[in-house]
């Protein structure tokens, strides 16, 4: 009976925060509501040492962290949400600290597909960024079978950046502009062959849009905030192309520690600047 | 008589602030000083809004900022200064304000080629950096004559980043690298002609280092800070995959407003900053 009573005053409890976040939201939806919220989620392991718990439940803190933000960048409407969640540098980690980071990924990959999943109760499609060929086997094979189970969901868009870094983006798409421009250039000296050759098409040379064109990012507009959590201010190959004209916020607390608070925190300072960034685009 | 007193009180008072200035550079330089700042130029005409003047003058104050604090930088040690000068996207100012600019940018240009210029009494070597044929040929002409004049001096190097954006350099380097490959194919073909032409080389594929060496800002290494005025965190398009690693400093004074306290500031966090900077450096 005691028990019963504590569940339902939990219940109650529960249904009062969020009743209450959920006005705050809407107070904070009068105003511009950013369409891309950006993460780069640092300080995992020193949550874990501040704590001292093992290095591998700091990036499970870590986790449920990003499902509380997630939810919250939902309901506030926000369409995209990307997250830094390993990058290729990352890989010259310890290797054991590699395979632990590789087993979460494929654990939390997993469970995301499963029907009552934040991703399913929001409908979020999920695409994974990033040289997908460096991941570990099982986590690759898991990713692809992600992105294809989400594929139809509309609501919002997951974007998780693993074996990422922004340069690797950008020489990517170099890559893949010069051989779609030479196989442009091959198949038509085929076609005119004997015609005059020494023509120079401007075709025949990159441009800003070829290269975006093969971005791994395309598939979202850029960023409108990139938080930074632990107080640092460096971008670490995260996101360079697509971030020049967003919003900076690098809050002092670990990514574990990171909460509503930051997140209002974010808004409030984006809807500031909001008209000034607006006015820019316009006319700059 | 009295105007002479003056005159030795004045030069007595700036000897000393000079002198203390000195003093605490000798302070600052027992930790590790930046090798390079890079600095985005945010707040003159909104400095010359605040204070009622005409925009030039807006102008005008911020390179008088940019004097000192480039004498500053000099003094202290740091071997490489960039500044955003002028974006891509200012082209699509009022054409008035943009003939303003580069005017003014010629007067400068031309005032630093003289024997007393502070390019000469600290041995500084100028580039401009960025799409030069973009700016006013007379302008252009003495940017490449400033260029010229400065080559032998090794002091101390000073980056001035005109007609540049981030993107714009990026895609020229992704040209630069494609026409390379392309040559180098095209000259490798001739050579082995009827040998077996399939055979795909791991050279023939744009690689990191190609766009690296292809990028306008290759002479220098990547910035140890990146400071931009107005209390703006965002990067505007400038040296984006240059500072992936830097610190980022937003003070809020606007540009012209720029002084001693802040580039100290500045120094004082890189070198808070520095172990964790270089630990990573070592082991990402």
């Amino acid at each position: 009976m005691d028990g019963k009573r504590k569940t339902i005053l939990f219940k109650l409890f529960g249904s009062s925060v969020s009743f209450m976040r959920r006005c705050l939201f809407s107070v904070l939806s009068v105003g511009p509501v950013p369409n891309h919220l950006a993460f780069i989620l640092d300080g995992n392991r020193r949550y874990a040492k501040k704590w001292n718990l093992g290095e591998g439940m700091g990036y499970r803190a870590g986790f449920l962290s990003l499902m509380s933000l997630m939810k919250y960048c939902y309901e506030l409407g926000v369409k995209y949400v990307s997250i830094y969640a390993f990058s290729i540098d990352n890989f010259r980690r310890r290797p054991e600290e590699v395979q632990y980071v590789m087993d979460l990924m494929l654990e939390k990959i997993e469970g995301m597909l499963k029907e009552e999943s934040l991703v399913n109760q929001y409908g979020v499609r999920v695409y994974f960024i990033g040289n997908l060929k460096l991941l570990h086997e099982p986590v690759r094979l898991a990713a692809e079978k992600a992105m294809k189970a989400t594929s139809n969901n509309n609501n919002s868009i997951l974007l998780i950046c693993v074996a990422y870094t922004s340069t690797d983006e950008i020489v990517h798409a170099a890559q893949q502009s010069c051989e779609d421009k030479w196989a442009a250039i091959q198949s038509s000296v085929n076609i005119k062959d004997s015609q005059d050759g020494e023509e120079k098409d401007t075709n025949d040379v990159i441009k800003l849009s070829d290269i975006e064109s093969h971005m791994y990012m395309r598939v979202a507009p850029d960023p409108d905030i990139l938080v930074r959590t632990s107080g640092e201010t460096r971008l670490s190959n995260f996101l360079l192309w697509q971030t020049s004209n967003s919003l900076l916020y690098s809050p002092k607390a670990l990514w574990p520690e990171i909460g509503l608070r930051h997140l209002v925190w974010a808004v409030l300072n984006f809807q500031r600047a909001h008209p000034y960034l607006e006015k820019r685009r316009k006319q700059p």
